[in-house]
């Protein structure tokens, strides 16, 4: 079972600014083709701060995905910080800079000294292409760096990142909503964690006046277990003259 | 100043069903009252990782806000872990007890083994009140726990944390809209970051075409010189007849 962990990079996250949204993509992508991701973490444009997390989660994890920085100004610091990080030169990539000269002249903008700069990567990384804007990311080790842009950051690992990890088996769910607050369950809830230790079961409140209750989610990639712990956990809903659906 | 971290608890950010919108929430509280997030973390609800994460935090942060995990199921083990964390007892708190025994009398609930388990924390930890649905929070050492629920975590955050933390220079923010790609201003951004050091320049670009462009936010806490700085970008931008607003 392979171990992700995922950095997310720039201070208007950790300024409230922005909301993130890329590590739940991520997540989700991840779940579906079975990598489990251990953690996100949210750090500022800083280079020694880069150069720390992304060498801690490459030793660490399988996969290590990277998002924000690579983009053509002052605070887009990423590609530099972890050229530095991997002891790698930080220097033009020559298919990253021929992509870039064909877009933007195609596009009537000029290939200035900024936009030159997308073009540099850490020497032998490979290239994450960017089906939106063209400029890269790259992959080095298990590191892979993409855009902080959602729309492209998806695209580049729709496109280009996941058809090259190893998929395994898909995580999936079976949800119950229960129609009672989580503490009047919570003893059946673990009764059920307790059978199916290899599932992960979660408990979930909602709470919208006056809809309260408890979603419970299991989660695993046996889907006949899945069903039959499903089935398991309504019959002691049913036992216990609990309403669910 | 005063540096913060934050640590959200829960499987169900992790797997992608949940958008954390917690750690949002607090950025931009913190924000409003300087004080600096240096990071955010994402981590599963596990015992171990849960102990040295947070007490890793409370080393390398002034304050730290954690959230989620402290309702009464099975994978609510954030309280239990951090009293082991800082070696005290986990222990029924006498006025948590209190409060919940009132709450599920008036509500004709059962004050059941896993709803009275919301009135266990760590031995000499200060309770944060529950505005919403009673349960507390606490706070240990420089440690602020609160439940994962968004509408509780804001209403606990907003009523009895934030008053309690000592109030510093609200970060400001100026923002000028440039109707060009980040590429054709990155030397401009740069001019004005160099010039304004103590300042914290920013630029992000948007993408939906036909809106292509750049927000270039300035951020600091001396207003003066935000205004200043803004000024003299618009400067730049015009002498460059750049387009912005």
């Amino acid at each position: 079972m392979q171990k992700a962990g995922i950095i997310i990079i720039g201070n208007e996250i950790l300024s409230g600014r922005t909301l993130d949204r890329n590590s739940n993509f991520i997540c989700l992508r991840c779940s579906s083709i079975g990598i489990d991701v251990k953690e996100v973490k949210v750090i500022g444009d800083k280079q020694n701060i880069i150069m720390k997390n992304v060498l801690e989660y490459s030793r660490k994890f399988d996969q290590v995905f990277v998002t924000g920085g690579i983009g053509p100004t002052h605070d887009d610091i990423t590609s530099e910080a972890i050229s530095k990080a991997f002891k790698r030169k930080y220097q033009i990539n020559k298919k990253a800079k021929k992509l870039l000269t064909e877009h933007y002249k195609k596009s009537n903008l000029e290939l200035n000294e900024s936009r030159t700069k997308m073009a540099k990567i850490p020497i032998g990384a490979r290239l994450i292409l960017n089906p939106v804007s063209v400029a890269p990311g790259f992959k080095i080790k298990n590191v892979w760096v993409m855009a902080g842009v959602p729309k492209i950051m998806q695209a580049m690992f729709t496109s280009h990142v996941e058809p090259k990890l190893k998929r395994e088996k898909a995580y999936e769910c079976e949800e119950i909503i229960v129609n009672k607050p989580e503490g009047d369950v919570a003893h059946l809830v673990e009764k059920l964690q307790n059978k199916y230790e290899i599932l992960d079961v979660g408990s979930y409140p909602f709470y919208n006046p006056p809809n309260l209750g408890t979603n419970i989610i299991i989660r695993g990639r046996n889907r006949k277990l899945l069903k039959e712990s499903k089935r398991y956990f309504c019959d002691l809903l049913k036992e216990n003259l609990i309403p669910f659906s």
